[in-house]
């Protein structure tokens, strides 16, 4: 079982800032856990990070390509704007979940709308930094 | 750790009907396999359905008083129309995790909105029955 | 051929007040009206009113359960506001007629909006009492 | 009793297509129909067909200077954008059903507006091509 | 100097009904009346009536051919909804003064948008039938 | 003069949390004390509190029935979302006075619309647990 | 017959700039040429221009209490902005007519409402600096 | 404790004309009969009125400088359009009760929305001119 | 293979105003080119112009009876706003193209939506009335 | 060079509420500041305030006529409401500059549209009270 | 003559799924089949393909920089999001012609709108992989 | 003092086209221009330009990083759809000033709104390229 963990924009500044409300961990503290924890669990895990909306695209393809088993994906701000990574979802057969670290609900208006939520195979929303490992339950669940 | 797990209107309808879209167990069924799934997690289950709005308020509150650890509320269609039971939830100290079982994303636009999103800890949504699974994943994470 | 007819909130009140907009005969006239036409085109009828939301869903649930030929479904006031109804209509297999006493389009803007429409058998808005015979009609020539 | 059954754009490939949603009769076989149907029960029956809005207004009109008992209107897609047909019912003095075989509530949100619902008696909306008959015997009950 | 009276759907029911609202000449007598007070002012006045849009669109192509001097306009309901009729005054070279007896803003809300008054040189409403004089006078004045 | 204290959903929560908000006493307290203040200018008074929208609605038929002088009802989350509950006020002849605790108009967006206000004799809103008392005076003023 | 021209914010600039648009008259010549047109109608006419709201509804009051025949009133933008200048208008007798010089349909959408049009008389729009005296002849055809 | 009754545009026009909606008192007897109820409940009171927005504003302010108790505030049309009387609220430490008359909500959809109301201690809306009393009552309670 | 090319309201006045925008052929010159091409493409060609709606229904009809190979269909300012025409091009099995001469797109917002597109093969937008031959092409190609 | 800075409603207040948000001088310690700041970069300063948008409509007219070399306008809340100073704005051919002391598009939704700015040379919002330097700045580098 | 066919997001999973709606060609067959279509057309044809808005933009400028003859641009999930792109069409010289593989009028309604439409020469939707080659023939015919 | 110029998407086209709108010095004359100025006033400054969304957002992280005194950010069109490059200005400590070459509210209502306004310090909008002075005599004022 591989699963891929792809992080969108500003998601490198983890633990960085705001971390009452992100988590304390780093990006590459919180991808080092979620290694182990994957190991554990018999998934080999992979983890990516970019600001560029294109690159995403790219790793969502690639992910396709190579008929991983799952994408656990938070696309930060592109969630709201990108309709590109939601055809990207949909142009492969390979399951994705929607996560957020903060409870978006409670947040701007513009954080309530989701492009990807229809695509996705489901959404974990709010629990900090738990929503990664969360994913993986669900992957694991399936 | 005592839990509450409060399914709304219709739900008492699980595994009678769209067996593809809810899941094959019905409500008894599914209620039997999560206290199993607590027991073995040392989470002391309460489980219960109404499809009144008021009933689902008292029980809330009733959770509020008994200082409950957490809540798993699938609030069914009042998540899209009770304000009421979005002020039950805010008048209590207790953890609310909203639930849902299909990806209600990829349903009508009424289905998109929940007033009870901004103030739950967190949602998961659309991964069949796993979802209560899920949630106390989530509560015993915290 | 046994119907249930199912009369929504206020709907107690009928005969009592504006009688020139909703007809001169209380509930228990309409009712018993429509028992002894029914009983000529040989449709056994029962007749429930309530003002509670769970409750009328409750009754849907159980005319589903007994397999019942059709729901003559007043919904009142929960026609614009009730997605858990909605549900509950879409959750069995039997037709439900939507019937309005006024004509709801001559009225304020939120009444033209029916959650029910989309998942019921089809409409009879606006003949004053008469819309519970025709329904019955309706369902004679199906 | 004289009524006049008027039937909008399109409804004159009726029976041709789409069967299953729009029923088996042509518009003429249905018409035929409802003569008998009428005779039977006392009614004089006109019918008339037009794809020309103006051709209808004309007839609308012609209604109301001959004093007619009613007229069954299904103005087809120019229910939801014609403001001249309201305005022609608001200038006679004869009740006006409208009637849709299909339920329209299912379909576009752009058929779910009705210009003529607000000036005509009253609407039966989705009963395949007995909505007809059910304006005539709501025609029959007043 | 030419000008043609153009009236829309329903002006042929005027005088009819609703007198205090639409006044108490029908459109004969209207039509009458305005053609001796053109001839008293020097204007040869032609005076049109039709509930059909192509019709009046073809006046007023006609009325551009022949490079009358005006058009007073009353399209009546099709003054909110028809687009055709607009274009059809933009494609010709005579000015055309929008009138309505009635003073649409008391009305319904639909009533209130005109796509016809970008394109006319003028509007004259609700004074009741003598918005036709008054169009003339504007007319003359220029 | 008898009137009727009609609390809606969560109002039985008062005095329990955010007391600055909504005032120190509790709902029994905040009874006891309108009672006394009651007696005090003569009128005789009923107090009733249900988080069922049903029950509120059956209340609200009483209240008619028994002819009271007037209903003091804070409706809660149900001013914001029942139409059901407008129908029962407008179904009776007793003045309602609409009250909320806190200035719902410095809460979110959707507390700001209330059905009830249109069918309502006045609104009185924000001066903390007074609102009841100055009801009381409105009444006694009328 | 007494009538009141009343002109309202910016129109102070009138023949000072954007000629073309809104005529070659100042406002002084616009007013000494209405006079005169006044007297030979036998109106007397008072004339008066503020950018003031509250002075203009100062002088609605005032006509009120004159009991003037008429005020023809170009309230320029507060048209857009102004219920209180509505409201003056709704609390006196006098028929008020509302008059634009430019065609305002053409411009910005924020010109195209106008508060003051349903308690107007009616409303003269478009034809340049003619619309006061069609006003007036539309106060004597009256 | 002294308080500021201030009233705006068109409420000088109170007890000419609409006396079943506003009351059969002229501004100048209201004003009388609360400064003799004030006196008796030890309050000094001041009443102004102006149709001028910023004649509002200005008094506003000078209520601020001179510290006064409260200020009962009928803002009429301005409710609904001033920012700028709101921002004079905001600017000052003294509490400002929102008064209307009549219930605005029955009333035009533009009513129903104040720019105050966010801004003020609390609303009393209709229940005739009694609103200035129970203003008073509201102040004297806190 | 034999198509229909049919223009809507004004396109008579091809050539005749707003060459630069429209194009220098008249209807006529348009139609005798397009023949000529069709001819050397080996397409039998009909044209057909229409102001009224009804009768562009009508030749779509009847386009259908004949089971023409394709309908090239400039709907001008009906596209907009006629959901008959919509429903005349569903109602048979002719793949119908929708072009427009001018960028559509540039213009107003009452031009950007299109009742016509979501039923036809395509659309052709914006290349003068090169527009014609593009959509035979397309034909052609299929 | 001669320069006017004009302020709108409530600006009066300067510096005695919310310094923190609005600086900490009064506008009079302001005004004098900007004044000295001006006669070095050879600017004489005119400077006004008013409550009253009339007034500042007046005032505006004046720079007009003056011909001035710009206006530094802070409208205050009347940025958001007020098509009268708009149309003053484009009624001169001063320059007119924006400015807005504190970053408006932090506060509520009705204070992010201003009606002056389509017709201002540029907006220099949110620096506090630097803005107005800022504003003299951009008058100097044209 | 040279072109440049430009393909934006996910268009390189041409031919690899949904072979039904956009076409059994890969990305790769397809540009193949174009530049041998060209060749015989006496056309220069470039070919490039990003996942990446802003490498989009670089090659947009590039054609403006190198004057080419013409963009054909499918720039797929950007059509509906990019404002960059549109900006970036805008500011070169060379007409650029949208081109859409499935017909977007009858999918989600996020795809009816188009950035780029008001600043193409024109648009070509919904022929399946022939759009290519017809925009070709458009450039041809211009 | 360290300050970031940053330039978005087809700002390297500066100079190149439409000089009267955007200035006639080229991006490289502007930046060279900058830094002399910036010189004087003791700024060392670093000009960037980029059509990437992301490396926007990678820069802005690395400002953040450097711990520079300022960001002068005209984001072009992303202005108005990037929420990421929001996410970006809100996760670093530098204070960001949003400025506009053109003034962008005389033209697309899209290029009303901005997503960075409500983080940035400030906006400085419409003086052609004198807003990059401007922003930093503002950093200077400070």
């Amino acid at each position: 079982m591989r699963v891929l963990v792809l992080n969108g924009p500003n998601l490198n500044r983890l633990g960085k800032r705001e971390k009452e409300a992100y988590g304390t961990f780093t990006l590459e503290e919180l991808e080092q856990d979620l290694v182990e924890f994957s190991y554990h669990h018999g998934i080999e895990l992979i983890c990516r990070q970019s600001n560029h909306e294109g690159e995403l695209i790219d790793w969502i393809h690639g992910a396709g390509d190579d008929a991983l088993s799952g994408i656990v994906l938070n696309a930060g701000a592109y969630t709201h704007t990108s309709i590109a990574i939601r055809d990207a979802i949909a142009a492969i057969d390979v399951p994705v979940i929607e996560v957020h670290i903060s409870n978006v609900h409670k947040r701007e208006t513009f954080r309530h709308h989701s492009f990807i939520a229809p695509v996705s195979a489901g959404q974990i929303v709010g629990f900090g930094q738990n929503v990664y490992k969360l994913a993986l339950h669900a992957l694991l669940l399936q």
